[in-house]
């Protein structure tokens, strides 16, 4: 530790690994099959503990994602994200190296694919069940009939199924509130399921989003799932209680530049261009970017109680922290920032470094970023 | 145009220089020196136009980068950044290759410097005049003495002056309010001034911050500006009114992957890894994460009206378009996003594009995303 110059991305490979085997025991135990989704390590590396563990599909949020792991040996990706016009010729390349499965919201797109597409693929239409973002409403039946029609008979676009994410998950701070959503998603689901049946009688259910993933006991009528941001867990999911902060397996290795005790104040290399500006608001109406930890042998403590991480620009973090606590800091010292969501953190390190000094690959490496 | 496929951070080149061009102007006119900071644009390429219009001395926000810059033949940098003492080697290497301006906050950082370093540097002293982020405060007179006799009698650490970012600029929505930040600051530099005047005769004021560089006709008291956001301008400085819309010289060309006509929005491939996450509280309460334009030859037309980009994910990006404005838009089609904060996005995004197709340099090139 006494080597990180800069702000580092450092990853507890024990707590991923873990976090990575809890939630493979807990889809063989419910009975679903498992897509983790990779956005959130796009890492070779980390990709192969997954397959330590049995995982031989996976998700990912964009086409390249999809080469880059295709690349790695992978054999059966979705895309979980609208089809995108301008790569038909990416995907073409793909789907000759591996199995695909792209989601599709519309009849141009999806007469645009069969049209132009030389390989047969796996299709999926994203239902928005709720959560706003993407997908046809779950009860835009003119759409769906139109689109599944054409898709029944479609040779190339092979229809599997209805894909949710359900992201208003993300907004919930109760249990109650994730067997709500979940139940409301199901029911709708059920609806479109009855009514498409007899069309594709093995028609299935994927379903997203590590919250309910985590939270829920058991997924009845889900027949998949894709929860990604598990692998690591970050602040906001130990608020929303998908984990305990003891969970969290990456941390913002960041130098103390300077001290202002008179105001709480103690700001770190390591601003909104390493950690993202994801923020949230606590019951009390704080806004924080992070928690912040102590250093504790190679790893981190728990963290600080009376601290958080109140702003950022581009290369400061401003750290609020109790008297207490900031008497144990000096100039130069390393903290540790709790990401609020490590995701972003993670796309924006584009490495993990292990306590040993070795280093991880991140999909998207800043390579000149080690300029000297 | 046709040949984008993804997210694409698309330069106008004459709007950059031309930005450029007045900056340097209104510099001369007033009297001060010109140290634009360059972490905005963190490139080789748009660093050489500032030196085409006769720039010679630039401000960075990292070691890293000053030696990027160095590499490229700049002799005369600022380390605009509280130091950091993990990177003492780094700074004896650079100071030997150029002139180098660093801030200091501490005694016990100057120490150190003073103790390990072999090389001569300049040093600035940076007072927080009310911005609240870094900074001795201007009146704490007891650290200052402590700082400025110490730095008097090292003969390594030679002090230039005070530098001050006056950040609550930003919070600016009136000229009048930037104009009673910019009295206030000088009015306590001067206190300053007069206090250690006799001790450093020549001491300068160093002073930062785009909007008042590009707000205020004339920076009395003030010898040597440090603005560097105005090279691009974004919407945050459009709305504190630093620049017209049209200023704005950098957009993320973003392909269209969904339509939902029936709650007004558009989805693109472009989210929170490619925008960055910063947004802005319009007056009537709205988050906004950017605005929208559509293509117009080879650039972008004025922003839309009845638009704006309501929400980020990792990947995709939510717009909200009136009806008839959406009407003008389909699957496949590139739209622009001009951003809240241009800084963020360029780190983000790592290259630029010109409209001719030809990229020019970011210091952290995302190599890797081009893997295909």
């Amino acid at each position: 530790m006494n080597q990180i110059k800069r702000p580092t991305l450092i990853l507890d490979k024990d707590k991923c690994q873990s976090n990575i085997s809890k939630m493979v025991d807990k889809a063989n135990r419910m009975g679903v099959d498992f897509r983790p989704h990779f956005k959130t390590h796009q890492s070779h590396v980390i990709g192969r503990w997954f397959r330590d563990y049995g995982t031989s599909k996976i998700t990912v949020s964009s086409l390249s994602m999809a080469g880059y792991f295709i690349g790695d040996g992978w054999q059966d990706v979705t895309i979980a994200f609208p089809f995108n016009l301008r790569e038909i010729d990416l995907l073409g390349e793909l789907s000759g190296k591996a199995e695909i499965n792209q989601t599709i919201l519309s009849l141009y797109v999806a007469e645009e694919l069969d049209k132009k597409l030389r390989n047969d693929i796996f299709t999926w239409v994203e239902i928005d069940t709720g959560a706003g973002r993407t997908g046809l409403r779950w009860n835009d039946f003119d759409k769906l009939d139109e689109l599944l029609e054409f898709l029944k008979k479609s040779v190339k676009l092979n229809f599997q199924g209805f894909m949710v994410h359900a992201g208003h998950t993300y907004r919930a701070r109760l249990k109650e509130e994730v067997v709500f959503i979940f139940d409301d998603s199901m029911e709708k689901l059920a609806t479109l399921k009855q009514r498409y049946q007899s069309l594709f009688p093995g028609l299935k259910i994927s379903w997203g989003d590590t919250p309910s993933c985590s939270i829920l006991d058991s997924l009845p009528g889900v027949d998949e799932i894709r929860p990604g941001n598990f692998v690591f867990f970050d602040i906001m999911q130990s608020i929303i209680g998908s984990c305990n902060e003891s969970d969290i397996a990456v941390a913002l290795a960041c130098p103390v530049v300077a001290l202002h005790p008179e105001r709480n104040t103690v700001i770190v290399y390591g601003g909104g261009v390493h950690l993202s500006k994801d923020s949230m608001i606590l019951q009390d109406g704080t806004e924080i970017f992070g928690k912040i930890a102590l250093p504790k042998g190679d790893k981190w403590e728990s963290s600080l109680k009376n601290a958080y991480v109140s702003s950022l620009s581009q290369e400061h973090g401003i750290l609020k922290i109790g008297s207490e606590e900031l008497n144990r800091i000096k100039d130069g010292d390393l903290v540790y920032i709790l990401p609020v969501h490590s995701c972003m953190t993670a796309d924006l390190m584009q490495s993990y470094c292990l306590p040993d000094g070795s280093c991880i690959d991140h999909m998207s490496a800043k390579l000149l970023k080690s300029w000297h």
